[in-house]
């Protein structure tokens, strides 16, 4: 069975082409262009699937990534944050036309990375596995006995939705706390009352990678802000611990190149008050392994598990 | 095949005889005397439970419930808040060889009452279900796809143990926050500031049921208690919602008994804060329906759960 995998992102749109063996066989790639509208995004979506399909070849099943909450059971986009204008767009009805009426399964890029990463990547049999991609905000999903878990709804998992209340009672949720978003929300905060030096300071729009970089470079207050984040994802990483004890959490996305600056509190707040030393396996914390490429890798694999169930 | 089932709690020790239809033919009960120490109680536990075999009967396996946390895989006791003195103890193999080598399975009371619930009770079918049983502290478990959820530890799901911070920015678990010993926190702390009326004031050793019926009487301080903890029960609803997408929230133990109060403020609070209002079904909130004998019912359908899968 030759599979079409396509990843509509609302940056990037990339297509694949694999065979039986889940060998990449052909691969193209072209921005979105989301700000578009939905027509002309899913004109493109449509070319550039057919530009990795052989010719005389007609794929057997079409996986899709999208962004946002979505009907997976229906194939139809609800509305999405990085996609303007769409709203309850069948989108797997209208390219399974495109390409001769071929079954198309799509889900939200939170639920098809962690199916690649469990498969192919760095959660490999780990068993629940939860995978958490850390950039400009904060998505993921959960694999359990090696399916997506998306419980009643279909739209389970969402750790970066987990709320609590911040340091200033508040609630907030963890990709308020946690994210490349939150870091440059957290310094321009921390600056107001900041004695000391530092490199942040009347720098305009401040945003996460710059925080980033400033804490890599030994910034004071950057390196309090990543502390203070790390800290955050560190009581998330306790709740989940105490509700899925995942035997892996595998991390992705910008925010996760920090490594130990924000790994090193979210460790330390999981010693300090985790029920039993038994919840956390070793090494349980680990780097995503499959890159730019992980939802175009998930998109094939959902769609050869949703067409295996049918089957 | 005939089950054995003990319930062994830290008040109370019960036991009962199912046929396999799991009808219940016989039933015993009797105190814990958990102050009488390991030996003491482990001779009870086996004294009640030939009282409701029948003579020259043998069980074809026994189910256990225990209360704390335990090594289910191997049938031991770690350690329990409710069982002063116990450490390691195997108890599953000891019964075991007390009634013939039949197998035996033990799981802690927040695991087995869920399955209960969602074989027999208010939770049938509900895909996953979720159970919490608040009274002096608050525990639980999942069901997914009609089997026991318990994760890579085997200790999941704890959700009296999701941590957040509270009001005053200190990090607190759910069961600090809204069961019934929360009640009488809560209720003190408040007692400090409070200006008005409350027939609390000057009560020596207020506990969570004083706080209940003062609540349900109308008293202006113990409605104020009731309201804070019902809406820290709301957050974790709703982040038990955004993480299991849970079909149904089956509710009990004493403090539940407090209905609408408890549950109108969480209630509010999930309408607030929930992503998209299709992480919630109608009336997934259910009171739990099988009282007393919840975790001994539990303990038949566990027995026969792990007895299927070794057939």
């Amino acid at each position: 069975m030759s599979l079409l995998a396509i990843d509509l992102g609302g940056t990037r749109l990339r297509a694949a082409w694999y065979d039986e063996s889940r060998r990449q066989l052909a691969r193209a790639e072209t921005k979105t262009r989301a700000d578009e509208g939905p027509d002309a995004v899913i004109e493109r979506v449509i070319a550039t699937g057919h530009q990795v399909v052989p010719a005389g070849e007609a794929p057997s099943a079409i996986g899709m990534s999208t962004p946002g909450p979505m009907d997976a059971r229906r194939g139809v986009i609800l509305h999405s944050f990085a996609l303007p204008g769409w709203q309850d767009v069948p989108l797997a009805s209208i390219v399974s036309q495109a390409f001769g009426g071929a079954p198309t399964f799509a889900e939200n890029d939170g639920n098809v990375g962690p199916l690649a990463e469990y498969h192919l990547g760095a959660g490999r049999g780990a068993n629940p596995m939860i995978y958490m991609t850390i950039s400009t905000g904060i998505g993921g999903g959960v694999i359990i006995d090696g399916k997506l878990f998306t419980g009643w709804s279909g739209h389970a998992a969402e750790p970066g939705h987990m709320q609590f209340n911040d340091d200033q009672g508040q609630v907030r949720r963890l990709e308020e706390l946690a994210s490349g978003t939150a870091l440059a929300r957290l310094a321009m905060e921390k600056l107001a009352t900041w004695p000391g030096e530092t490199s942040l300071r009347d720098v305009q729009d401040i945003d996460g990678a710059m925080v980033g970089r400033a804490a890599q470079a030994g910034d004071a207050l950057a390196l309090s802000v990543v502390q203070t984040a790390g800290r955050y994802l560190g009581l998330a990483l306790v709740n989940l611990l105490h509700l899925f004890s995942p035997q892996a959490v595998v991390v992705g996305g910008s925010v996760t190149q920090l490594g130990d600056l924000i790994f090193g509190p979210a460790r330390a707040v999981i010693t300090e008050r985790v029920l039993d030393p038994a919840f956390v396996p070793p090494n349980f914390i680990r780097q995503a392994q499959l890159g730019d490429d992980v939802c175009l890798i998930g998109a094939a694999l959902y769609a050869q598990q949703r067409r295996d169930a049918i089957d």
